[in-house]
């Protein structure tokens, strides 16, 4: 089990294009989802496929698990998710001495650009980029699970 | 991915008995469960851990997927459950070339018998052993995950 802690902002503006990788293509889906637990798959570049199990209602720190899983039954769980099937490209970017986490929405979702920021420690204080817009961590509207479920949020910034 | 197709009854007697192997410890909960779809995570004979994902409303035919998972993950999502954790001891019959598998509940469960036969086909026409109760195929009452979460059914034959 790997816990996860994790910060997340909209995206203002194009200025962590420069630094970014060539990114990869997800698509995800969630086959089983509860209030505060969910199952994903995701495809990645449409190569390898692994299912994720989240437990846990604290937005900063979940319990999470981990398998890789035969395209096949992949494909297959994307054909029967709750919710619409998620398509984004996820870009890695460097920014003083953590990755940041782009990910660019297409599809049903498209527009959306959220940025996240994976640390080791609760009490790790990555630097800020400025493109960054509002922060989001914790604002369960912008969880994949939420925008699979119930779509776009209104309000954006 | 696995096609299930099985029936389901309570146990009338100890007849299968003198027929069956000494019989497998299980433990088993449910990770995340929808009305149509669950996540379970099972330990056999405390020495290995699978999780299985169902996905179907049918009581006969559902999509099945399986992965092992290590005894530590398993361990930890027991502790994850929602509702309760099924322990029972689960005894291989074979009757007139069917195996059944007779599931005798312990703990909260303690009393209920249940056999299951697994079909190749829907209409394969499994001989039934005369130890058996009343007929509870698709009857969600006595599904696992009702079971775990629900706790037992009151009218019992």
């Amino acid at each position: 089990m790997a816990k996860e802690i994790e910060r997340k902002f909209l995206v203002a503006s194009d200025g962590w294009r420069e630094h970014a990788d060539k990114g990869t293509e997800l698509r995800q889906a969630y086959v089983v989802t509860m209030d505060n637990r969910s199952v994903r798959i995701r495809i990645h570049g449409n190569k390898w496929a692994r299912l994720t199990i989240k437990i846990g209602k604290s937005a900063l720190v979940r319990n999470e698990y981990e398998y890789d899983v035969s395209m096949d039954d992949a494909k297959e769980m994307l054909t029967q998710a709750v919710g619409v099937v998620i398509e984004k490209r996820r870009f890695r970017v460097p920014h003083k001495g953590f990755t940041w986490e782009v990910d660019v929405y297409e599809g049903a979702l498209k527009g959306l650009v959220v940025a996240e920021v994976e640390m080791k420690r609760e009490t790790d204080l990555p630097a800020l980029p400025e493109w960054l817009g509002r922060e989001i961590t914790g604002d369960r509207r912008y969880s994949n699970q939420s925008l699979a479920i119930n779509g776009r949020v209104e309000e954006q910034e």
